[in-house]
């Protein structure tokens, strides 16, 4: 058995699915604005683009991408957008973040496993009320001794969150989708941190990097990675 | 000196000015959209029903209110508005977003007063990247032990905060300028609440109450109030 205290979950595409949304929310967004945007200008990557100058202000979550949406919208389209446009474009919002939660396979178990030899920890960033929300409804709560939702997984962010639940970084291990926010920030700070991808990643979430680190095909797997020696 | 462990302190309208960005932003709303609107509709009563009807889903914070008047000036314009008016309305959140906290009188020195004799914690409501920058630029941050950026105050979260900070409510005092969100549920676990009053409340945090709790004009008064026996 790994020598650790507390095993850190991420939670979106992680536990549960959420880039699909985002995904079809900017599918959606491309088929609602492109009739209304000159020729030769790719819609997706100006959206991306709004995204990205926002992120500094607006941060993470389904509301930030909704007003980027709607600034989009009007910049691209240089206001040629119906309004009924935008509209759909608030109530894809409201749909995305009142949707259920679709638990990912096999979650459940694995953390029933794992909960039995460790203290579990959910650490999320993202929109406040959207990850409450999420985490109330999933059935899945009582698995976690402390639920954290960052502004931003830095080793800042994951040093005080260590802290707070008094684990040392050596006795701290991470299991998330992203290499960037779940892993990285974690090896920073001389903790232990295991990969497993989800099929989709935001853009902004892309990473280059040549660390070494385990990856899983599923959380299914995880149990059994902690007992090797 | 009263028998208190922890101050709780809230930050919107009682460490800093929130509401009065708020309420100009109101104005400019019913200001923008109003010449699209057909004659005797209250515009900014409207905006409020918005508000009201997405608080659950949306949340508080000024992103929310972005979406819900985006929102609000596609349906009450019946669709008119200009596309013009929906980006202002986009860049009226992001000016709220990065503008500069603006601290309220006597805040710096009545924190360092206080903060002498109690553990000071600042609990907040609201967005997560919008709560995070002003507690970091207000130049307050090191005078609190502990920042809690809360979904929603209500007797179950604050009790949530006090066993994380390890104080019971009988040793536990909050401060702040909200009845519905900083007194009654305190007083609610057994605690102890001071209120400040600031000059604008949200119509959403209005409330009906009959109950007898200590009222201060300015937070200079706090520490005098504390060391009354």
């Amino acid at each position: 058995m790994k020598p650790f205290d507390v095993i850190g979950l991420d939670a979106d595409d992680t536990l549960w699915h959420s880039e699909d949304s985002f995904h079809a929310g900017e599918q959606k967004f491309v088929e609602l604005v492109s009739p209304y945007v000159s020729e030769g200008i790719d819609v997706k990557a100006a959206l991306t683009a709004v995204e990205r100058k926002n992120l500094h202000s607006f941060g993470y979550g389904v509301k930030a991408f909704g007003l980027s949406a709607v600034e989009a919208a009007v910049t691209i389209s240089e206001g040629r957008v119906p309004t009924e446009v935008i509209g759909r474009l608030v109530e894809m919002v409201r749909a995305q973040l009142t949707e259920p939660v679709r638990l990912l396979p096999h979650v459940p178990e694995a953390l029933a496993a794992i909960g039995r030899h460790y203290r579990l920890v959910l650490i999320t960033k993202g929109d406040l009320i959207h990850q409450t929300f999420k985490v109330e409804t999933s059935g899945l709560a009582h698995h976690f001794e402390h639920v954290e939702i960052l502004l931003e997984k830095d080793p800042s962010t994951y040093r005080k969150v260590l802290h707070n639940i008094g684990v040392a970084p050596e006795k701290f291990c991470m299991v998330g989708n992203s290499v960037r926010s779940d892993i990285l920030p974690v090896m920073a700070l001389g903790g232990t941190a295991v990969h497993i991808p989800y099929p989709l990643l935001w853009e902004l979430e892309h990473v280059e990097h040549d660390e070494h680190f385990a990856e899983l095909e599923s959380i299914s797997q995880l149990a059994e990675w902690l007992t090797e020696s």
